[in-house]
């Protein structure tokens, strides 16, 4: 990296893309400049660093480029939001190779892609670890954020997309495996339901959450902060095929893994008794009055998510 | 910070802040959402390493949080644009002290009260590095930002704010001293200029940059990106009793800090001609035919700036 210098690497990551019409002004100035029709700008940020949250032993550049970006991504999509650009700030050590930085740009891209949006702007530092950085930008489309407080008894309590895969995944290269490929690959690059954000949103979702410490772990944000008790169901859990296969091997149960493990970013959502469910959003419990998390009216035993520096 | 975890210490530089009426909904969700009345937004990211923007037995944390800040407040008002909101990706070793945390924090509230913004969300993720990754959001009041790439012959080159005094500063605790107090103080954080930026756009701007690299360095890119040449002229240079003072000690030509020294923040930016130049904007030399930055008619002998990787 130190051969080709900051702008010159700017210049590599950014040459050729194409940039959305969202973006009204790109890479290059000072700051860049995003449409944001109604008024307002969903944004957040999500920090990823090497050896605590991927190994470029077990992932791909892209592969961390693309995470980076889903990461942020869904959380936008947890608001009820759809993106519109994406900021990255990366610190890497000078003798990161220059593929390592075009992977890492390529995944980002990559990602960007699946929903639209362009990398509008970011910065570069030498640092002696690698740090990524992705800010998301996004847009309402003059609809109200979907806040984790809104849950009311009486509530449905449903998730869109997948469980406990990365989780999975995670648990088979720390064993030393490879495969399956599918688990791994779930924790190299999640695949979040973007669209069942904006979705869940247009459907009435009165509460909802990115799942990426883990469904108790975040439905326990969504309870607190709506003051209300999410009740689920353990039989609503279908065991997926692929997890089923190798829990036994790991000797974990592989409800554990759909209920403690993050990195999938599905999406949580709470919805007014009655709603038809939209598309890919499967029923779990339902909200009670009270406090906490409950599977079959019991605590999960189970680690309930992590937090970074426990 | 292992003691409290992520989620207290988020609680802890949040607690009892107060959000200006643009933070529409502010930390503890997915993302954060502000008010972006003209339907646009400007943003942009900075990245500041320890050991390598700042070092922490220079500068207090309380210093580095402002200076983290001010660069990317800096890079708002360089489009013309009036700041709306922050985020905040920091990435800290375990065993770093609350104490240094709650600094950082405590000089970020500081600086973005300065312009009457809030800090609207952030990320924290353990590192063996500690990298602050700031992303500052604005608003353009309707108003078409300024960007590098519109001087045009015949324009007035100026800039408002300081120049070089960072530069002594540093150089300054590099031979060891820790005064005088001012030049030190600009390095550990800067005080630029932010009403300036729209202030010079309503006057008519043509192009304008933040000066984060040194003057002659960010000129460059305006030169380039307008595809113009810009004279300075020496004798349009006050150079500041302050470097005056203390650059024969240091065996340095005090110009050279003011033509090549970065991180003041300074605005420059090009005026057409006969503009009654707004208040603290000071003319430096004319907009020519050509390319690159030339002063007296001759490139600068001194460093132009520097690469963070060069």
């Amino acid at each position: 990296m130190a051969t080709i210098g900051e702008f010159g690497l700017i210049e590599r990551v950014t040459r050729g893309r194409v940039q959305p019409p969202a973006t009204l002004l790109g890479p290059g100035d000072d700051a860049a400049v995003v449409a944001q029709p109604d008024g307002r700008v969903v944004a957040c940020v999500d920090v990823l660093v090497e050896g605590v949250h991927f190994r470029l032993d077990w992932s791909a550049p892209r592969d961390v480029g693309r995470k980076a970006v889903a990461a942020n991504l869904a959380d936008v999509a947890a608001m009820g939001a759809v993106p519109t650009g994406l900021l990255v700030g990366l610190a890497a050590p000078r003798d990161t190779p220059v593929a390592t930085l075009e992977g890492l740009a390529e995944g980002m891209w990559a990602e960007a892609g699946v929903v639209g949006v362009g990398l509008v702007g970011g910065d570069v530092a030498a640092s002696p670890t690698l740090v990524v950085s992705v800010t998301a930008l996004g847009a309402l489309e003059g609809r109200d954020p979907v806040t984790r407080g809104g849950a009311r008894p009486g509530d449905v309590v449903a998730v869109c997309g997948r469980l406990g895969w990365a989780a999975a995944g995670l648990a088979v290269l720390t064993r030393g495996f490879r495969s399956p490929g599918a688990l791994v690959d779930a924790h190299r690059a999640p695949t979040p339901p973007y669209a069942a954000g904006p979705t869940a949103a247009l459907a009435g979702a009165t509460a909802m959450i990115d799942v990426s410490d883990g469904l108790l772990a975040d439905l326990g944000h969504v309870a607190s902060e709506s003051g209300v008790r999410l009740a689920l169901r353990r039989d609503a859990f279908v065991v997926p095929e692929r997890l089923a296969e190798v829990a036994p091997a790991l000797g974990v149960d592989p409800l554990d893994w759909m209920l403690t493990g993050g990195e999938d970013h599905a999406l949580a959502a709470t919805f007014p008794p009655g709603t038809a469910l939209p598309e890919g959003f499967v029923a779990l419990g339902e909200v009670e009055e009270g406090e906490g998390v409950l599977v079959d009216g019991e605590p999960y035993a189970g680690s309930a998510g992590w937090e970074h520096f426990a």
